[in-house]
């Protein structure tokens, strides 16, 4: 069978997760690597991949199935989603919630133009949460669905903790509240706001000579960031963050609590614990690949999202495979 | 919008489940039940449905769209999943997991010929809980799946005890061993049998005068249900199992732990706690049947399981509104 010819646009976190991913799918080939940074990334971190500018990503139309796009949602994907998906098939995982209906229909529109088939926002949350409430509200029409986040790293948050005068470096952990997930588990919360349901933690790293507790205020009087919710902040040295602090773990919970017809609760619940975020949502944009390749095949063009995909067009395995060895 | 015109045929535990399940669902209208008592069995339980024998189903060939086929795996399903497919779309519960790929095939010959289609084994496992296992090994290539099930009733293992001499009346919960799961989730368990991983509780009620010891050595000897389990067996009386043992509650746990790229733990964990399980799968029954009659119109006939399904399918809701508000 021939493989799928992957290429991976972006070389940040994502990227070489998605480089890692692949290595775990024999049914798929890195074809190349494709930055702003172009050939001079080509070794890093060990890898054996061919690097190329973007401005080479033309010439390889025909010789590559489906594009990863690994870069951000707020400097590149708004150009580079619409854009990539005129020339190729395309996986990417926009997640600036508010925005995705606007850049759905820009892709989309490329994507019928080109014919290609392009899934935008995929990953856990928009993706594989956001395939869970549908799954719970489906099937449980009357009730409702909380999300939890964490514990992990929220990167908007440790860029605000290092916007504040005197913080050298930080971290910040977002953490689920123990009692409002029980809460809403045993059918309460239900005015329970994001806020109730998170505390934040701060692992910050002093200029030298700056004034820790001027510091503490400024952090904890933050208007949307840190303000309403419960916070605390923690002063540590440059050593113990790199030590402590430097790994990517995040995850959450999505639970769904509905009533069927006689009034019995019914608890649904999906959650994810991950040691390394941009590599678990690089796998997934990896999976995603495959059914990108299989729903083009199929003649199914435009823009699409994990709502949008059958999930066996993920999985390597024959169908009759997954029937025997799934149900 | 018209509505999707729905029919139940046998009336048990999951088909008034289904019916219960229809009034939470606007979109659907439930035109009838169908079963071996007909119209014998109007009113029951203060049903406001019209009944009919299972004669009267091909009376309403064109005036339903989607028949749910709540009758049992062993006796009902064989038979009426491939004749029913051959006049009507439709959905089942079909949950012998051995004999999966023949019924499959069964009802795949029908539903083409007649140009139906036919969603088969939905429920939570086989059903949500194979759509999960699936997720899981298409995002984490590299880890192992491990499915727990319970605390819940399970009517093969109450009926085993039924059958023991001296047995008047008896239920039997399964219980998933909260150490196995805590191996599994910690990268563990590899070598742990279902066995294992579960544990067995009997309520039993015993006729006048039996020898409860003899009783008890009976059911711990049982191969296959209790002899290789850590089983406990309890007596009550009558009046105790109907007050406190009446309800059909169940639910388990999948876990797939995996390993992305530089060896990082990811763990994802889906799981459902049910007050009554028949309930629970005649919802999902009825989401699978919005489902069943989309694909229909699509003109994507034959057999079909969950793992074909676009998630988007089971939702009432416009696709730009769910990508709006769950993405």
């Amino acid at each position: 069978m021939d493989k799928i010819r992957i290429g991976i646009v972006g070389y940040g976190n994502l990227g070489r997760g998605a480089e890692l991913a692949l290595t775990q799918n024999p049914d798929m080939e890195l074809v190349g690597i494709f930055s702003r940074r172009g050939a001079a990334a080509a070794g890093a971190g060990g890898s054996q991949a061919r690097f190329f500018g973007m401005e080479s990503l033309e010439d390889f139309r025909g010789a590559i199935d489906v594009l990863l796009l690994c870069g951000g949602s707020k400097a590149d994907l708004p150009e580079q989603g619409p854009a990539l998906a005129a020339q190729f098939n395309t996986v990417d995982s926009f997640d600036n919630h508010a925005r995705i209906p606007e850049y759905f229909e820009q892709v989309d529109a490329a994507a019928r133009e080109a014919g290609t088939t392009a899934i935008i926002s995929v990953g856990w949350d928009p993706g594989l949460f956001s395939l869970v409430r549908l799954l719970g509200e489906a099937v449980l029409p009357q009730g409702q669905t909380a999300t939890f986040w964490g514990k992990g790293v929220s990167q908007g948050h440790s860029d605000a903790l290092r916007r504040v005068a005197g913080v050298r470096d930080a971290v910040q952990y977002t953490i689920p509240v123990e009692a409002a997930m029980a809460q809403v588990r045993a059918g309460g919360g239900a005015d329970l706001t994001t806020r109730d349901r998170h505390r934040r933690e701060c692992f910050v790293v002093l200029e030298p000579g700056a004034d820790a507790d001027r510091v503490t205020r400024e952090i904890l009087a933050m208007p949307y960031y840190f303000a309403d919710y419960e916070t605390t902040v923690r002063f540590v040295s440059a050593e113990e963050l790199a030590r402590d602090h430097d790994a990517m773990p995040h995850g959450g919970t999505v639970i769904r609590r509905g009533q069927s017809g006689r009034g019995r609760s019914q608890n649904l619940e999906f959650s994810l614990q991950l040691e390394s975020n941009p590599e678990f949502t690089a796998s997934v944009l990896v999976a995603y690949g495959r059914a990108a390749w299989r729903l083009a095949q199929l003649g199914q063009t435009g823009a699409k999202t994990v709502l949008d995909v059958a999930p066996r067009l993920l999985s390597p395995r024959p169908a009759a495979q997954l029937r025997e060895t799934l149900l």
